[in-house]
């Protein structure tokens, strides 16, 4: 059987590059300079493909550099204010800022320094210096000069100094065409209505973007099903307009045979399978002299392969150095465990945290594309390395820039609606400033905090003994920390149930039914000790509870399992079951607080995020979202 | 007369911005959201105005994280090898990797893991876990979720995003579309024949590039002359057609009075005059609540005040923070004087030498576009501050990239063609490495390999007692510090003369003629040392030459006086006089050489740079300039 075939060879990374690149170069095709000629006034951000030199000088004459009067300065030796010297017509013109100097001067005096007598005589009380206030020839640019040298991308200054000596049209790459070929029975186009089992198709829409970025052009195809002639096909007629393909092949095996097949059929297969993760089932391969590459399905290996195969690939071809990404230094908030063997690249989100970047890694998942949205940056963890310790200083490659992450209010602990709404709100107020919010539970908040890896958590946690929220844990685990404590919001807890409520569930006691599956969330989320705490009152076991185990990481999540079919209810607040639009048993309101530390309480981003909170615009859509009471909404309630 | 009409008033920089944005925001310009709806797979780049919440989950579906088999995880339960667990057909289902989780089964067994007796029996020896290798709905998106805010730039993985989450079309930002409006009698197009006067107009090229790289789309109109209806009736057009109009006066003082009454008689004059240098002659205005801006017309000016005022206004039309330049610490190689009462803008060559940045102030003539193009940085100097020592630590606004900077091998010394020649070659070769070269004189080079501003200096310094080049002056000037000393070629030097000699001049003793005029080079420069060494031997005083004084700083430079009719003469190399199709009367052969520094030698770019010397390619551009003897190029002839 086909689908027990695993991959023929995985080489290293750095390994896979050297064989593409030493291949491709064998065959001449970074030899091969693809050039047009374009007009200069359109080579915004093209590249070079010769030196600049200028054809003419600029200034091309000898100018008047102010406005003012020119004279040969030899007849105003001696002027002063006992000895005035006076001119007549002839012996001086009247020039304007970037006229050519008349004959028979060499210097320009300005226009405040000269005393009209009449329109034929003017009077002068300081003599001129040769060529004051005259703009030689070739100040600017001397003709034969180079104005930009070969591979040089350009940029709106360099048009003016290109047009201004004297090119009209220049020499540069022709933008690298890549065709990319999405293929795969189960797609269907963004739009199409969507039967369990189909996939929407965007990889090659995030691939045009990425082709753009990077300086190429794309040639999207039509997707093909997994028809190996079909496939075969339209390689070919790809080879015909491209100078190089990209299969966007599913992750299954067999689609992947098609790929390496044809590539193996038609040209030269050189690699297929590479040491990293995600990513691994990579394909590259040379047919008819041009790259063809097979990259994977899941959007995260799609993503990440192109940017270590198809980028190099495309500056090289417009002679440019790939430009690195920025890194910095940063404190990993968790520990990550990776598998020898592999080179590992894990998706982060960065907050700067008092004077240290703190990077906390997002869901690994090689299909989550949300992943790359939220990532601020890229940790490689190396084929020897098992994994990084909590608390270990990374080097991470960013994708967002420096000034934005250290712009960025990071909120990390317990999920609310209600904080994707604060930074969405935030974002249209202040443009400048990013709220960024992790999921961690209540409890992961406060130990968030307590290592200094947030500037706030959310938090509900109700302290059984006393009924108190949120204060009696902050007292017990942040007793070293000043920390000021904001409500957010109070909000209603309750059971998420299908539509219609077919299994008839009335409240946590139902939890106990045989024919009931819940779904919980993780541990250290409020909403479970809500739920522990309800069914110790009720003296229910979690054993008697099917699917406790069952862990989800926000509201949304739990009600999307609800939805799915794969529980009959969990416990959630009301807005989670208002989105997908599923039925709701109140249990519990509870309050719902922000916990600033006190040492970034003041911090300008922080105080405009309080001011967003205190508004009337943000009140009105959280009530909007239903279950929300919004009375102390922004307001400090406690701190120390 | 109205020449001698001043700025009416010369507000600082910060009131000039707080006037012109507070008065369109009283105007509702900033409220007034212009959106329009657009494919999502066209939305690279653009703006999101308002937040993106998803609209289905992803996966929409249960799905098969694996190629493998569906079952019900009971039925497997105490599977082990000594007791396998038998399924038949029914209660297994082989699925591919992305196929939804069939009904009744609640997990997935990789292929690799079941044991096929038959199609329709497996045998298993490990039991599976409810929802193994299942990919629950919603794990990437879950509907209702933000997936992007408002405000936010569109990257391709946000494109990919968007589309999963259900999304076909999405809100964005108009692009803001900006008038560009030449304006001067002397302006032509690039291309035409050029009269002495004759300006090319390249100002709105470059403000189209700025308007792109901002966002905002450009409507570049044909250039008028300055013909003041003429002016109006085209700025009235344009209100027509477009968000904002920017009117490129020349800087004559006529000229700008035109574009400040049009405002007035059409609208609002808010600004006209601000204290910035360069930049002052800046006209802002409102007309129809749309902004209008008066930009000078000398290039440099043109591009900083379209970077002051219409780059905030365009990000802020579309939502966004104005990304701010990296900003590096740099040492300032040179004292830069300047006056109080204007902040001033000084363009800067940045070399990263050791550790350090070091700041070179280069032209600051506001008709420079060369200077932008050579610039790495901008120092500003506020209104209230005299100037900057040499070796002052000051702030700058980077123009490239740190890391291209970081890339740069910085050459500070005398000019010679062959080092452009050289920096071109490098390029073109390493992608990744610069060479930054700055022209001070050989004397200046060893000054900035004392102080530690450059990798290397070029010089070529003959020493009158001993006849032997370079060598002397190091041992004299550069005692502390260890080099290593490489020849570039030897070169003649001679007088630069005008085509065909008219002046008939033969030699050096031709200097002494009354109706002869010479240009000079810098103090400093080696061929200035050259000829007072030739003067001394002819017995002829520097006061005997006419034009001693008159200083240019490269052998283009003075060429280029000479083809301008300043001058009949000057020192200087064959290639420059080649360049300019001047005629060339030889006078002596010199060394040039580059010395580098000992400690920054084993550099890799400083070790490639040796390689490219080296190279035939190089020798032989040498040679086709003329003048050149290469024999020695690349070579190291002297060290310590």
């Amino acid at each position: 059987m086909k689908r027990k075939d695993i991959y023929l060879d995985t080489v290293p990374l750095q390994e896979a590059v050297n064989i593409f690149f030493g291949e491709l170069k064998k065959t001449g095709f970074f030899l091969n300079k693809r050039v047009e000629v374009i007009n200069v006034s359109e080579s915004l951000g093209r590249v070079t493909a010769e030196p600049v030199f200028a054809k003419i000088s600029s200034p091309h004459y000898n100018a008047a550099a102010v406005d003012g009067v020119a004279v040969l300065s030899e007849k105003t030796y001696g002027a002063s204010e006992k000895t005035p010297v006076v001119l007549f017509r002839d012996e001086f013109i009247v020039v304007d800022t970037g006229d050519p100097l008349p004959p028979n001067t060499d210097s320009v005096i300005m226009m405040e320094d000269v005393n009209f007598i009449s329109d034929d005589k003017i009077e002068l009380i300081s003599p001129a210096l040769p060529w004051q206030n005259v703009r030689l020839i070739g100040e600017d640019i001397v003709a034969t000069e180079l104005i930009v040298p070969e591979n040089h991308r350009i940029r709106p200054q360099d048009i003016g100094a290109i047009l201004a000596s004297g090119h009209v049209n220049i020499k540069v790459y022709k933008k690298p065409v890549f065709a990319v070929i999405p293929t795969g029975t189960e797609l269907v186009n963004p739009g199409d209505e969507l039967k369990p089992g189909d996939i929407i198709e965007y990889n090659s829409k995030v691939f045009e973007g990425l082709l753009k970025e990077w300086g190429a052009e794309a040639v999207i195809f039509e997707k093909i099903t997994d028809d190996c002639q079909k496939i075969k096909y339209t390689v070919e007629k790809a080879l015909k307009v491209a100078d190089g393909v990209i299969i966007n092949a599913g992750s299954s095996a067999g689609r992947e045979d098609f790929t390496a097949s044809i590539i193996r059929e038609l040209g030269r297969l050189l690699v297929h399978g590479v040491a990293i993760k995600p990513g691994k089932p990579v394909i590259l391969g040379i047919i008819e002299d041009k790259p063809v590459l097979g990259i994977p399905g899941y959007p995260v290996s799609a993503f990440l392969t192109m940017e270590l195969f198809a980028k190099p690939l495309i500056f090289r071809m417009q002679g440019l150095p790939e430009n690195g990404k920025e890194k910095i230094k940063a404190r990993c908030a968790k520990r990550i465990v990776s598998n020898i063997g592999s080179e590992e690249f894990v998706r982060v989100k960065i907050g700067k945290i008092g004077s240290e970047f703190v990077a906390s890694p997002l869901n690994r998942g090689a299909g989550t594309i949300t992943s790359l949205v939220r990532a601020d940056g890229i940790i490689r963890i190396p084929a020897n390395k098992e994994g990084i310790e909590a608390g270990e200083y990374v080097e991470v490659e960013l994708l967002r820039k420096k000034e934005d992450i250290e712009n960025t209010i990071v909120i990390i602990g317990s999920h609310d609606v209600a904080i994707d709404i604060l930074a969405n709100e935030v974002k249209k107020k202040y443009p400048d400033i990013n709220l960024s919010s992790a999921n961690v539970g209540s409890m992961g908040g406060i130990m968030a905090l307590k290592r200094k890896e947030a500037h706030a958590a959310g938090m509900h946690l109700l302290d059984p003994d006393t009924g108190e929220y949120n204060i009696p844990y902050i007292k017990r685990y942040l007793r070293e920390e000043k920390i000021i404590l904001v409500n957010l919001a109070f909000r209603e807890q309750g059971l998420i149930v299908k539509k219609g409520n077919p299994k008839n569930i009335k409240g946590i006691e139902d939890l106990k039914r045989k024919d009931v599956t819940f779904v919980n969330r993780q541990k250290g989320a409020g909403t479970r000790l809500l739920l522990d705490l309800k069914l110790r009152e009720l003296n229910i076991s979690p054993e008697e509870v099917r699917g406790y185990e069952r862990e989800e990481f926000t509201h949304l999540a739990v009600a999307a399992q609800v939805v799915g079919g794969t529980a009959d209810c969990g416990l959630g607040i009301l807005s989670a079951a208002r989105a997908l639009n599923l039925d709701f048993i109140p249990i519990s309101p509870e309050r719902f607080d922000l916990v600033i530390l006190y040492e970034y309480f003041d911090l300008d981003a922080v105080q405009k995020l309080l001011k967003v909170m205190k508004s009337e615009e943000f009140k009105e859509k959280l009530k909007a979202l239903g279950g929300y009471d919004t009375s102390l909404t922004g307001e400090i309630i406690g701190g120390d």
